[in-house]
């Protein structure tokens, strides 16, 4: 790498040069010529000199009051650094890729009362970028980002359960992750932060759950990115987890959602501001991380629900790529001129200072490596503690759900999944799926149905959702989503 | 905008200082603490410094010839200047958007033989980003974008029809676009291009026409966005267009597909190498340009190919985003590890420095701003010139096709689709879908079938494709997709 860096430097500070050079000019031309203008792409740069203007904080620890303004979207809100406790691991901590880390902090929230026999806790995973603030708290009465689904009465119903949340390990809000200050070296990890798993995930929750005397949880719940934490925590420790809940995640990543998490990720590190993850001390890279969270977006919703909520209908007059602009809604530019796409103009601003852009590197990492197929757990070192079922058995195993038809053409690692989850053949498992879900598609849900139920698990509830909202039906459908974790819980 | 581009300049060439001086402490640095290496990132600086020092041509209208190596994908072989004619026409031409262009020119090609009354004649539109070079010809021999498909015998049988083929207004393969030289500044048109229309292209190919003394086409035939021109081309002119074909096309852009263009423009035009449009005399925007088709590629395929294709298989050890490295594919990295991740990264490398990316905005746009719904088609202007059937109408209308169940809930503006293309209801029209696309969805497919059914057309043939290979299905499944166009044409 010194190499190519080298062979590279010169020319970029030749372009650097002839960049400033072609700016001042093209300034100069504006004035003559009547340069067209775009404040969508303006955007960028007064964003950048308001954060370099003022107080506007950069991403750090300890994040401020989570802004009010995001419309009709569920907020993932952060809890002020005194609003969260932490548990911190002071001894080095084994990760699946062969690195340690010297200690770790996990930053947690809980709702209800634990049970004096400590046998009532749920442990409740989080999505790609959300913070352990599920829901609101005497110490931060901000919304949660699972606000509707956790009280009393509610789908997790804190009458009766002792909740637990965390901020992951590779996160940024109050556990370990990329922008956090190495122990051994007192500055941020930056990219020397080592790749994390789902797995490592867990099992630093588990250290957690250890600290607190809890031998065994009642139930793992998660979605998206938390249902495989929920799946994990089944697999690495199924003598202490009783039930698994598993909304709209996956057993095993695929292309498809790799090749969605890539772009972003592709997005994100080509901002010069990324700078190989050491911006810590200078600008974020803001403008990779709007552009990521819009095609994120796009991945999180569906088109029926875009075309009952904005259709074709134009922008507000008054708007453009968040500045404002004189022009008329109905002369196209090359900039915003639909509804849909100042939605996910805004979706990705709301976004780009909020979260660490490190932190969404390697957290979508994790998910794409991602993979509880035998062959692949074995690949890590990971032997089941459990009796295998006898591959001879697949043939006969294969039970479906009443409510799917048996798949056309069954993925060719089907047995394998379903090898890999005879681990959890013993523990009650809900699954629950989205049709309308584009990242983690219906299929996948079925598979993962099938697979477990071919691993002998006779114990697996199915709900196949329909409705409009895609992925992000866990965040919103309180009726259906609640309803089935409530009942099954229960 | 002169406004905001004075608030921001100083902000950014102090931006840009900063920036130099972080390159090269990072370098200092980088001997010093191990920087980990990101070959994926390097990448694009090791493109733009093989840009600046050798020939490698930045994109101009002499296009060199295609790269044959671009594997199982279908090339979009371009042209060289001598082996398309050009149709020059002198005078202003009126666009949809207000403005007009002083003169332009269209490139076409042609197979097969004029017949004496001139009444064989099909014309084929193209996708965004395709030449007219659709089949080898004896001044190109290089293969075209459709080369299975045309042909004696073939779906466009030469032997019975005289196949033209432009590239459209916009484009960058001949055909007068942004990359332009305007005629009256003898400079780039750049983004002082106007915007473009749909029917701005379809009307331009029939100046050509009138040029050929046709007057009247056998069929208008497209893919993509050539279905919409296709459609045009039969609403602007329905007594010059016999046989409509539209395959994986659409009357009337989604907010789902606009959302995907819109992502794909945001990234191109936040590249700082775009510099607004004004690139021509300097490097291009290679990496917003990689990073756009990369996205692209995306809505372009299926999840399902690539479980089959790729499933979870881990990119060769010698290759890290398209540079070698030394790195064992089996320990993870921020940068590609799934062969998924390096098609994508393949796809966008390849494409990068072939196609011009201000006409990639401009079509891309063309394409959103597509919409033959009445009121639509009313606010540009547009009145159509055949007598609308009653509104009153539309209950008793819809006739579904035997092949697919009406829908559970119809678009609300079903009715207003079909009084737009009441327009075509006498032309014998073949629409053709794709169950597994993603980017022109099956249900848009069945909504053009029922609003030309509404609009009283009686001669609507309608095929619904299954298969893996998602939008793109148009340019490999001759069997399927060439036999159905075959039939209908003959």
């Amino acid at each position: 790498m010194i190499k190519s860096t080298a062979l590279v430097a010169p020319a970029f500070r030749q372009l650097l040069k002839r960049r400033a050079i072609r700016w001042s000019s093209s300034c100069a031309a504006a004035a003559q010529t009547h340069t067209p203008s775009f404040p969508c792409v303006d955007a960028h740069a007064i964003r950048e000199s308001r954060i370099l203007a003022s107080s506007l904080p950069r991403f750090s620890q300890t994040p401020s009051t989570p802004s009010t303004d995001s419309g009709p979207e569920p907020p993932y809100a952060r809890p002020s650094p005194l609003s969260y406790k932490v548990y911190h691991h002071p001894s080095p901590f084994q990760l699946t890729y062969s690195e340690t880390l010297p200690s770790f902090d996990i930053a947690y929230e809980t709702w209800g009362t634990l049970s004096p026999t400590r046998d009532n806790v749920i442990l409740l995973h989080t999505g790609l970028s959300a913070s352990s603030h599920a829901a609101s708290t005497p110490s931060n009465p901000a919304q949660g980002w699972w606000e509707q689904f956790i009280g009393p009465g509610k789908a997790l119903d804190t009458d009766q359960f002792f909740v637990i949340c965390t901020n992951v390990i590779g996160g940024c809000y109050g556990s370990t992750g990329p922008s956090s200050i190495d122990p051994t070296t007192g500055k941020h990890y930056a990219t020397r932060f080592p790749i994390v798993s789902i797995f490592d995930m867990v099992k630093a929750q588990f250290k957690l759950l250890d600290s607190l005397g809890v031998n065994r949880l009642y139930a793992s719940v998660g979605s998206s990115m938390g249902a495989m934490q929920s799946l994990a925590a089944g697999w690495l420790f199924p003598e202490r987890v009783s039930k698994i809940v598993s909304i709209s995640g996956t057993a095993r990543s695929s292309p498809g959602s790799i090749a969605m998490r890539h772009a972003q990720r592709s997005v994100l590190m080509a901002d010069p501001n990324w700078n190989k993850g050491f911006y810590y001390d200078d600008l974020p890279p803001h403008t990779g991380m709007k552009l990521a969270r819009q095609i994120a977006t796009i991945t999180y919703r569906s088109g029926p629900e875009w075309d009952l909520r904005f259709g074709r209908k134009l922008r507000d007059a008054n708007t453009s790529g968040g500045v404002p602009s004189d022009e008329s809604p109905r002369t196209p530019t090359l900039c915003p001129d639909f509804l849909i796409e100042t939605y996910l103009d805004h979706q990705g601003e709301q976004f780009c200072l909020k979260y660490d852009a490190n932190s969404l590197l390697y957290i979508s990492k994790a998910m794409d490596l991602f993979d509880l197929t035998l062959p692949a757990l074995e690949q890590l070192g990971m032997r089941p503690s459990q009796q295998l079922f006898s591959p001879s058995d697949t043939s006969q195993a294969v039970s479906h759900s009443k409510s799917h038809l048996p798949p056309a053409r069954p993925a060719p690692h089907l047995p394998e999944l379903a090898e890999g989850l005879n681990q959890v053949a013993s523990i009650p498992t809900l699954v629950l799926g989205v049709q309308s879900d584009i990242l983690f598609p219906v299929e996948q849900q079925r598979e993962l149905v099938d697979a477990l139920r071919m691993a002998g698990n006779s114990q697996v509830s199915y709900f196949e959702l329909g409705g409009v909202w895609g992925h992000d039906t866990f965040l919103l459908d309180v009726l259906n989503v609640g309803g089935a974790v409530r009942g099954f819980l229960s």
